[in-house]
């Protein structure tokens, strides 16, 4: 079924409402799960939201908490979140990393002691929106074998890059360093599919396209084997170092993920740029890479956030698409 | 046979003043060649070097041209690279960016119009030996196809990150879009050896593992099959829009690659952080994630730079190893 836009987030603001949040937090909080589902990332939006409710039930993430700032020099800044909600903690640390990017040109926000920030991508269209380029990641807990071992010792950190356009179509990446998450290799297994590329490895070490083995040996494929195995772990030392908060190794010691660290950092092209030179240098790119000979007829080249924003005008024209179940399971919250 | 580093270093001197440089700047280019050498990374030191010759005499590389400032504001400055030799102005480059992080706590410069950076570890290293955290990307002329695409649209676009240890022994990455560069395709095709994991596609359109197929098709592939073709776009788009220089595309249409387009971040950790607790952080996650189960017991789990490391330290000891055909060809110039 599909629910229009508001009445999705007025449902989720009311909920958070009984759960110590100020109406004005609630609402901005509703917001951007129900703008998760709105750009068709619904592993991140209503569907997470009762898990969301439970974190706060054990103080894992604690509603009225705002991050505090801790150091500041220039364009460079390290807050506590305080255990706070991921994606109003985030919302804040881009909004100030266009803030820095606005006063330095370039402006960098780190984060300790932050939670889950559910969809990553959401600020990267943010500091897009703003008219700048920007870039972002998270650390987790270690879901992820490093190349060469077995057993999860790393995260799978998702990373977000944005560049803005200026009719709103910005183009962004939001990928985590596993080929799929355990969410997305989740639905393969209930749908009975083979994955498109190999995800993992069996329990003899080679590669399969079957994500239960995958779930089983939880041995989850870095994206480029060695290559995303590194990235994670700069992307990890990075965030624990600028923030000086929890790494992968430190998060694996709780009982669950709570208490992460993140980075936003943002540029602000629009002092030396005007948009209709960037306008002109994205558009061309993506015309270039759309030139390339097609797979298959039937194959469409995509650019990063294309889908989204394809999708985001089609679940505000028809309003957006729900598990029936689980919307009743909020309703009845 | 192996030579020592110093003799590697003033032959590549003496043949760089023969070609416009002066003593000062051939000095040190060639410590920049050699260095690299020393460092293991063989693709891009001697062996790179009658290329980078050849490319001063079509005037793709300009000798004398030093990059000047375009842009600046706070800690972002735009330079203008003016085809000058890509090691010394991505070093020039990254020096800045350490001045302006030292100044605004984070700096980037963007260089447009430079050229091959050769190595681009080099910057990473400089960045972690000044107590910084940095990261830099380049872009490059079309050499992978786009996700869905069969003929190259996209750069392999190397990225790198670093994090400082004050032992020196700092965790830097340095990576390629593609899962292996076409210099690591020929060297497997010599050998006659399969690739450890499959690094493109046959003209059937499967996966492959054999390497002269790869260089047939030209389809190699990209790390995390749609990610990394996603993550290239986007540093291809943050290199284009921040320098204002050359895209991928644009390189293209150019009868070789010259001219292109380079970002350099650079954050300084050391104003809030003292070494004794980023080195501890990074030895604990460096140790917890070689406590992953090794695939087997001959495995080792490296972290990124451990090799580089070892290998400098080898090569500094007994010299650095050379092929004597391309050595002696040097000594011919």
């Amino acid at each position: 079924m599909r629910i229009p836009l508001l009445t999705l987030q007025e449902e989720l603001q009311r909920v958070l409402e009984k759960f110590d949040f100020t109406p004005e937090r609630a609402a901005h909080c509703a917001r951007l799960f129900a703008e998760t589902d709105r750009d068709g990332v619904y592993s991140h939006g209503l569907n997470r939201f009762a898990r969301f409710i439970q974190y706060i039930q054990k103080a894992y993430v604690v509603p009225g908490a705002e991050p505090v700032l801790e150091f500041n020099q220039g364009g460079l800044e390290r807050w506590n979140g305080q255990q706070g909600p991921g994606n109003l903690n985030a919302r804040a640390a881009m909004d100030q990393a266009v803030a820095l990017a606005r006063q330095f040109g370039i402006g960098s926000v780190a984060v300790r002691n932050t939670n889950h920030w559910m969809r990553g991508g959401s600020y990267g269209w943010q500091a897009a929106d703003a008219g700048c380029v920007a870039l972002c990641f998270t650390n987790t807990l270690p879901n992820m074998p490093p190349w060469g071992g077995k057993s999860p010792a790393l995260g799978n950190n998702p990373f977000v890059m944005a560049v803005p356009r200026s009719n709103g179509q910005h183009v962004v990446l939001d990928m985590a360093m596993s080929q799929y998450s355990y969410g997305k290799l989740r639905k393969y297994v209930e749908a009975g599919q083979d994955l498109p590329v190999p995800g993992g490895y069996d329990a003899a070490g080679n590669l399969t396209r079957n994500a239960a083995t995958i779930e089983e040996t939880e041995r989850a494929l870095p994206v480029g084997f060695w290559k995303g195995s590194g990235l994670s772990m700069l992307l990890d030392l990075m965030a624990g170092i600028l923030s000086g908060g929890r790494t992968t190794a430190d998060i694996g010691q709780l009982a669950d993920e709570y208490g992460v660290s993140q980075v936003f950092i943002c540029l602000d092209v629009s002092r030396f740029q005007d948009a209709a030179f960037t306008d002109a240098l994205i558009d061309q790119t993506i015309a270039f890479t759309q030139k390339s000979t097609p797979v298959s007829p039937e194959n469409a080249i995509l650019y990063p956030g294309e889908n989204v924003w394809r999708t985001r005008q089609e679940n505000i024209r028809l309003g957006i698409p729900v598990d029936e179940a689980v919307w009743e399971q909020v309703r009845a919250m």
